[in-house]
């Protein structure tokens, strides 16, 4: 069993059921992991995912062994057939068997490069490691998915709504830099996978993720009415799909503010972190009662732990 | 409960007694920290105090995490109310209540920038993690202080001390590249707190630490006269603290030698390493029997594990 | 003991029979390396070598600690007497000292830098820490030589090879880059252990390996007529050792092709990996059955299992 994709979980509302067992009691399943290895492959920067699944395979009894590629590694190739005469000194196919041999299950982060659309959407280094790897693959976030941090979000939005159907917003935020869309095209599949909640995607014009994966998603280019009685208010930043990996807006209109809380019902204010404070957000809202960004921060642990322990138990 | 600062020891004499207690038997408390997970967040280089640090915490059954934020990781903005639109992905507030969620301990080491004095002597970064993170913070350097290493100095000066009052000599020697005030400082800091020592510190004129550390500690320019009837020689360079961060002065009369070594009561030599041999001491002298270098980098081990011990039992 | 190359290994014969065994049980020695250090020390990159080796020590029960000097340390100096003031922050001597106390046991990585002959078959980093350090030293690739990969090569010759007296063919192969002779060495100095195999080298004229490390070994300038029979053919590009580190032919006739395997008495295809695929082999030779590269890097595990596990019952 891999973990690719939020839709790689059997029952979307099960699996938040089991992961808030786990937050109740962490310590629970310790022999789970006894004598494997979580290999964790890093192609990119991290602090939450790299600390939190780590922490999920500690409390889980593994061991686990991390690897930098930038810094400690070398470059690959994922090319079949490829006559490897210059950058890359080993190819995806040899990598992927051969830590197979030492880990028993893979976790990889490797980002969009935001160059090439087809190069990302395609999932070149995620999919290689499906491909030729022996063991489970689990995905940190790839060019197209973050599907820990989705699972996390829906955890978080399980135990901070309230009795009624809940309204949630996916609202994109300006940032100077570009972005990958993994972490908003995570969150869009899981929201699909909600039954009992009303989703409103909203962002400037131009700025639509993928329709493959947003599908048939209302979307609203009015942020105001969109956040009106909104319960949750998921923000982020991704940069341009259409015109690919490009930064073509950076409105500070869209910046979520005090005022636009105050069209929500209450809402709570989320974001997978790190957050570019007053660009993204401002300080009154994100260090409001109602922001839930730590909370949803600590359940990178649970949704990792829920992920490996499935795993564990396939083995 | 954190430890920032040498001061932070409740009693000196009575943490160095307990630190030789577990330098005699270091495995003795393994199921203290069972289930306990220590992260090691590093902003600069790092040998002994990584390693050290790292050997205390499995001494005492804990689990470790390492992360280097200068490959690992992204910048990080400690200004309150910033807008963040350039270099820094995310704020303190954020890293620090995130980093908590997944550590018992969280011990962190950021270096003195040596570009501003306000900067570093407000101590931004290890100040930003104390306000902001839930958990206790153990600081591996500063950009002011060193106290595991002033708390490994000490065991070691206790070690090799003999039955009259000692008089130990704190001294600048020379660098070709502009090094922080931390090590002295806290040295310094730890001999206040030494009952039954004589301190002088030595340096040339305008080397003055900050008058703030140093209160009403001997000043002596003259550094043969300094080292006369010495017991321990601590040597050590630092930058210019006045004319802040610059190096202002490489006298090569100032290294250490044999000769200067003689003026002393068969004087120990003391440094925290790394050392620049022919530098800051000549090879004669550093290869001496009366060389101690080595044993009080090892001593960090006990230093490191004592104040996790005190730590763990608390939390 | 340390285990600085494959003629440290008591009896090649015994210790591969050895190794094969801890292949089928590898957990059998958990108890042995409890409370035991492995600290692991990365001057270059690597990916095998550093999961293969961190997977033995967990097999063994061991704690491991990693230290990448590249991007997580200083430069080091290895001149006995170096007036240390440029670029190097730390003698050998202090580092070597220092870590000995925190490490049962010490495992480095040092590349040749292919610069200087004299500099890299001097050893001046691993002989640098076998002279200062107070542990056990284990060289996970030296500027000269490869022994852990050359005794899982062998392991895996035992495991391949039939009943008749094999034949082994070591096999340049062009690479753009300029690679070190260490484990074409290291392949050598096994080879001349191997009491029942012959054992021919071929290489374009000008790249003789040292003489010191070929002795008597048969050197057959014409490829094809070496592959002719062979059993084994053991593929591996190394930079000019006479035209020192330099790259003086990358004539791609020399690359191992279906072709050139069709030569061969149904031999197996080795390589110590990262390849260069189309480059050093055909995409078709190393795909095909008869490429036992993965499994040569499976057995990486279990040469450093053996190795970890024959220091520690000497500690």
């Amino acid at each position: 069993m891999n973990y690719i994709s939020i839709q790689d979980s059997s029952s979307l509302s099960k699996w938040v059921r089991s992961a808030l067992k786990i937050k109740k009691s962490p310590l629970k399943n310790q022999s789970l992991g006894k004598n494997k290895t979580l290999g964790m492959l890093f192609f990119n920067p991290s602090l939450r995912t790299r600390l939190s699944t780590q922490k999920a395979a500690l409390n889980l009894g593994m061991n686990v062994m991390v690897m930098n590629f930038t810094n400690e590694g070398w470059t690959l190739e994922f090319e079949d057939g490829a006559v490897m005469n210059s950058g890359a000194s080993e190819h995806i196919k040899e990598a992927a068997e051969v830590v197979s041999q030492y880990c028993d299950i893979i976790a990889i982060r490797a980002f969009a490069g935001l160059e090439s659309k087809e190069k990302d959407y395609s999932e070149t280094v995620i999919s290689g490691f499906i491909k030729h790897a022996t063991v489970p693959i689990v995905n940190m976030e790839s060019a197209v998915r973050h599907p820990l941090q989705s699972l996390a979000d829906a955890i978080t939005m399980e135990e901070y709504k309230t009795e009624h159907k809940p309204k949630v917003v996916l609202s994109w935020a300006p940032h100077p830099k570009a972005l990958p869309q993994a972490v908003a095209n995570s969150f869009v599949e899981m929201m699909q996978l909600q039954k009992e909640m009303d989703f409103v995607i909203t962002h400037p014009e131009g700025y639509e993720l993928s329709p493959e994966i947003t599908k048939d998603c209302k979307i609203e280019y009015d942020q105001n009415k969109a956040f009106e009685n909104a319960d949750f208010v998921y923000v982020k930043n991704w940069s341009n799909f259409n015109d690919y990996g490009k930064v073509t807006n950076i409105d500070p209109s869209w910046t979520v503010t005090t005022e636009k809380m105050a069209l929500t019902n209450n809402g709570k204010f989320m974001h997978c972190l790190p957050v570019r404070r007053n660009v993204i957000v401002s300080d009154e809202v994100i260090d409001s009662e109602n922001s839930i960004v730590i909370q949803q921060a600590n359940n990178r642990t649970y949704a990792a732990q829920l992920v490996l322990q499935k795993i564990l138990k396939k083995l």
